[in-house]
C-alpha cells in the first residue's frame, strides 16, 4: 500500500494531512454534530428547559466524552481537557444556539441534509485523528501494553457512546437492558477495529505509515458515514464478514443482518434487547394502534 | 464593600475568620447533620440493621462525599481523605451514636430544633471553606482551568448530593427519574453559584479579598439554611431571579416558584419527575385513600 | 501462635509458601473459577453468542476486577494491570475455551466437582495473596492510613463481587434491589476480615509474621471454600459470631442463619432484597407453576 501511494504520490499528502491542525474548524464540526444528536435523544429539549446546567453538562459529556473516558482509563483528571477554555467556550457556545436560538434556526441549518453530511464527514476525520492520538499516548504510557492501547483508542474513538447509559441517566433516563458494549453501532465498531489497526502499526506490526492509516482509515470512515447519513441507514458495512467470523469463531447464529435487523428468534426470553430492537417493537405497537 | 467593610473594621474579622480551623467542632457539626439527614432517608435504619458495612460506607460518603469527588476529579485517590484517622474515627462515632444509641438518645437531642438550628448553620462555615479550598486546589493544578476550578469547588460544596443515585444503590434503591442536577435542591445551587464566585475572585475578576468572600457567603448560606431548617422550607431565596433569568436565556417557562412546587403543565408525560413531583403525587394518592 | 509454628518447624515452610509465585498455575486456577463463575449467571452464555465483546469485557472484569477495583481506589490507572500481556491473554484463552470449546468439553471438564473443588481451593490462594499485597501496597502509599489499608485489602480480596451491579449492567441485566455490600457472601465477608487481620499485621499490632498469617488464612479460606463447594453451601463460618456481635453493637434481629435462609420476618416492605431472597422467591413461584 505504501509503494501504491507513493506511485500516486500520495505519501506527502498523507502526512501534510496527519498534521493538519483540527482547531477550530474540524472541532467546530465535531461539537454541532455531536450536540446535534443530543437534541435527537427523547426527552433533551424538555431538559435544556428544565435544567440548562443538566443540558450543558450532557452537552460536554457528548463533545468531550472520548477526553474525559481517555483521561479516566490512563489515570489522570477526568477534568483535563477542560482547562482548554476555548474549545470548552466553543462547545458551549454551539451548545446555546442549537438548543435556545431563536426560532431554532442554527439547529435548522446544521440539520439541513447537505449541510449535515459535510459536518459528518469532518467530525470523523477529528475521530480517526483521536483514535491515533488514543493508543500513542497510550503507547508512551505503556510501552509494551497492547490491550491498553486498544481500549484506550477505542474509548477515545467511541467517546459518549460508551457511556451512554450514564449520560442517559443524568437526563433521568435509564435503560439497563442494552448498553453499546451490547449492541455497538457502526462508529462504535469502527472504532474498535480503528483502534487494533492504530495499536499495530504503532507495534510495527503493520507494514504502513502512521499518517498513510490515518488518510487511508479517515476516507474509510468519512465515506461510510456520508453514505449513511445520506441515506439515513444503521446498517454497518462489516455486518457480513462480521457475520461469518463471529459464526466462525463463537459460533453466533449466522444471519447476515443479524445485527441491525433481524434478532434471532432463538432467544425471545432474552432480557437483552437491542435499541433497535425495542424501537422495532414500540414501532409495531402504535401500528398496530394505528390499524 | 471591601471599604465598606474596612469603615466598620471588618477587615481584621474576616482574616481571623477564614482561619479559623475547622477540626473539631465545626466537623463535628457538618457529621452530625449529614449523617442525621441520612437517618431522614426512607430504610436507611433498616439498612442499618441489616447491614452496617453498607450503612457505615454510606455514612461515610455522607461525610466524605466532597473529598471523594474532588479527589476523583483532579485524579488523586478517592481514598485520600481517609488517611486522616481522627476525622474517620469522630465520623464513625457520630454514624454509630446516631444509629445504635440506646433509647436513640443522642438522634434525640441533635434532631431538637434549637440543637440542629446550631448544627446547620456550623456545618455551612465548613461547606463554604470547602468551596474555597476546592476552588484555590483546582486553580493550583491548573491555573488558567476556570471551567475545572467552577467544577471541583462545585462538587466540594454538594458533596454526597451529586451522587446521590450512587449512595442509594449502595442502601438497594435506585430512583433514575432524578438527580440532583436535574432538580437542584438549594445547598446544590447555592454551591454552584459560590464556586463561581470564588472563581472569579481567584481570577481577579472579583474586586474583593478571598476573606471577606468567604465571610460574606458563609453569613449568607449559614442564615438561609437556619431560617429553612426552622421553618421546614424547601423553596430557594434564588427562585424568583433564576425563573427570570432562565426565562430570558434558556426561554423556561416563566413562574416564580416553578422549581419546588408546580411543575410546568406542558410536561406531564416527562420520564423526569423531581423529589417534589414523585413525593407530591404519593401525597395526593394517600390523601384520596384517606377520604 | 508463632512459637507454635517453630516448634513444628512450619515457619520456614510458611516462608517458602508466601514467596511461592502465583503465575501461571495458580493464576490460571483463579481465571478458570471467576469464569466458571460467570458462565453459571443466567444470560451469560446467549451475551456470549450475541456479544463476544461484551463476554470478554464481562470475563476480563471477573479475572481482574480486583486489580481494576484497587488501581481506582489508590489513584491509578485501572487499564495497569492490563500491561500484563500473557495474564490477559491466558485469561482470554480460558474465556474462549469455557464459553466456545467444541462439545463445551473444557467447561465439562473443570466443572467436574473433584477437579473443580481443586481448583476452587487454589483460587483462595491467590485471593489470599492479594489481600496481602493490597495491604501492603496502601501501607506504602499512606503509611498510616489503616482505613485505606483495610478497603483496599477488602477490594482486592473480593474483586468482581464489589462491582457486580455494574458488571451484570454490562450484559443488560439490572439488580439494584441488592448488591455485594447489603448481602456479603462468604468470600467478600472473609475478605474484609483479612484486610483487617493483614492491617492489623501491618501495624505491627499482631504478634504474627505476615508469611504465617497467609498460610494460616489460606489454610482456613482454602478449606472452607472447598468444602462449601462439596456441600453446595452458601451458608457462611462466621453467621453464628456475627449474629452474636452484630445483635450486640448494632441491634441487629438474634437469628443464627439470618443472612442466608431466613430473612427477619419483621422487614417484608422492605425494598431490600437479598439474592437468595430473590431467587427463593423465583424457586417458589416455579413450585407453585410445576403443581
Amino acid at each position: 500500500m505504501e509503494n501504491v501511494l507513493a506511485v500516486l504520490n500520495l505519501g506527502d499528502l498523507a502526512h501534510a494531512f496527519s498534521k493538519m491542525g483540527m482547531f477550530p474548524v474540524f472541532d467546530l464540526a465535531y461539537y454541532i454534530v455531536s450536540i446535534l444528536y443530543l437534541k435527537y435523544e427523547p426527552g433533551s429539549v424538555e431538559v435544556s428547559r428544565r435544567s440548562p446546567v443538566a443540558s450543558w453538562l450532557c452537552a460536554m459529556l457528548y463533545c468531550f466524552g472520548s477526553y474525559i473516558l481517555a483521561d479516566i482509563m490512563l489515570g489522570s483528571s477526568p477534568l483535563d481537557y477542560f482547562q482548554h477554555n476555548s474549545h470548552i467556550l466553543l462547545a458551549s457556545a454551539v451548545w446555546y444556539l442549537i438548543f435556545y436560538c431563536p426560532l431554532n434556526l442554527f439547529y435548522k441549518c446544521v440539520a439541513f441534509l447537505p449541510v449535515k453530511m459535510v459536518l459528518v464527514g469532518l467530525k470523523e476525520v477529528v475521530r480517526v485523528r483521536k483514535i491515533a492520538a488514543g493508543v500513542h499516548h497510550a503507547h508512551h504510557a505503556y510501552h509494551h501494553g497492547f490491550f491498553i492501547m486498544v481500549i484506550v483508542g477505542y474509548v477515545k474513538g467511541s467517546g459518549v457512546a460508551l457511556m451512554s447509559n450514564f449520560e442517559q441517566l443524568l437526563r433521568g433516563v435509564w435503560r439497563p437492558e442494552t448498553n453499546e458494549i451490547l449492541s455497538m453501532s457502526f462508529p462504535t465498531k469502527a472504532s474498535l477495529y480503528g483502534a487494533i489497526l492504530f495499536t499495530l502499526q504503532e507495534a510495527h506490526w503493520l507494514p504502513v505509515s502512521k499518517s498513510t492509516l490515518i488518510l487511508v482509515f479517515t476516507l474509510f470512515m468519512a465515506t461510510c458515514k456520508v453514505v449513511m447519513t445520506a441515506r439515513h441507514s444503521h446498517g454497518s458495512p462489516f455486518a457480513l464478514i462480521e457475520s461469518w467470523v463471529c459464526h466462525l469463531l463463537f459460533g453466533s447464529p449466522l444471519c447476515g443482518d443479524e445485527d441491525n435487523h433481524h434478532p434471532p428468534a432463538a432467544v425471545p426470553s432474552s432480557p437483552l434487547k437491542t435499541k433497535e430492537e425495542l424501537s422495532e417493537g414500540a414501532r409495531k405497537r402504535k401500528a398496530k394502534k394505528a390499524e
